[in-house]
């Protein structure tokens, strides 16, 4: 009965426990806004919530995927999301890609989304986290397995396009695009999306 | 001779001249960034520029243009622009609309772009100043000229492209797309605005 309230038994830091977890992401929050995805060191991390470096491995793997679960609130791997996303046909590739973040994001009212530009526009690594997201991590990944030209410069273009839509409808929540059903956004988004994935662009 | 360079007539503080108009430059931009739109009043920006109220309108008309010249350094009125904007066919709106916020913002860096966004990201007031601007002064008055259906949804969409744009250009500065010349840009983003103005959306 009421398993999932034991709070006798589960409390109270346990190395290597889902307090470690915690203690990991929350001080990743704070360490990659203070010093930028490339600054930020597993070992600074794993100092700040009191742990050893090697629980960043046990728990997350990689600087990476610790980011991707802190700071994006991505409940995946970069990698296996990229590999997921790919699974299907191509050229339903945009609808996918805007279905996978507005679902996860809205699910947190924008994730960490509006703390990510503000670190962004605060700090001298402007941009260095949002570029290792949106661009190393994704759409980078992305096009690199298409049969398409200007890989890097269509990337940049998905990101533009997908930053653009955290900032209107998690940051500057402009209406009606803030509370717009999800579907009513990817019908409208996703084709621009895609056209800049594989679509013509000179 | 040298009439560009008459540091000893030109300078010092005079009421109505020039430097009255800096100064209320200067004023209008802190107080944008600190009230946001709504909460800034010409009042306070006269006042902190150390002149009269009346030279706001002298100089700028309204708040609407301070706005406009101080934060976002348009060399416009809002309203002249969208009416400028609207004169040519409607079918190629989205390619004046991209080359022009391109010229304008390229030509001083960016402007006060990454500004804009950190004053977004760090007040109270967040969005207020972009959507003040991108929505209200522009995409909703352009649609508001247009036989199209979903209007504010409609401005919201090109409102995230053109600000999705500022921030992988100016702020995050992605390569190559924030050293890729201005037509090159045009020919890949215009007709994704313009499918957002008048395309099929749903």
């Amino acid at each position: 009965m009421n398993t999932e309230n034991e709070p006798a038994k589960r409390r109270g830091r346990r190395p290597g426990g889902q307090d470690t977890r915690t203690a990991l992401i929350e001080a990743a929050r704070t360490v990659f806004r203070e010093s930028g995805y490339e600054g930020a060191t597993v070992r600074t991390i794993a100092t700040r919530a009191g742990v050893d470096a090697a629980m960043v491995n046990h728990w997350f793997g990689s600087k990476e995927n610790l980011f991707a679960q802190a700071v994006l609130q991505l409940p995946f791997d970069p990698q296996e999301l990229i590999a997921t996303l790919l699974e299907g046909e191509v050229e339903h590739l945009g609808e996918r890609i805007v279905r996978t973040f507005l679902t996860r994001w809205d699910e947190t009212e924008g994730g960490v989304f509006p703390a990510l530009v503000r670190s962004v526009a605060g700090h001298e690594q402007a941009g260095d986290v949002l570029k290792d997201f949106f661009l190393k991590q994704v759409f980078s990944r992305i096009v690199a397995k298409l049969n398409v030209d200007d890989k890097e410069f269509r990337a940049t273009l998905c990101a533009s396009q997908l930053i653009g839509m955290g900032m209107v409808r998690y940051v500057a929540r402009f209406e009606p695009f803030a509370t717009t059903d999800i579907e009513t956004v990817v019908a409208a988004v996703a084709p621009n999306l895609q056209r800049y994935i594989t679509g013509e662009i000179s």
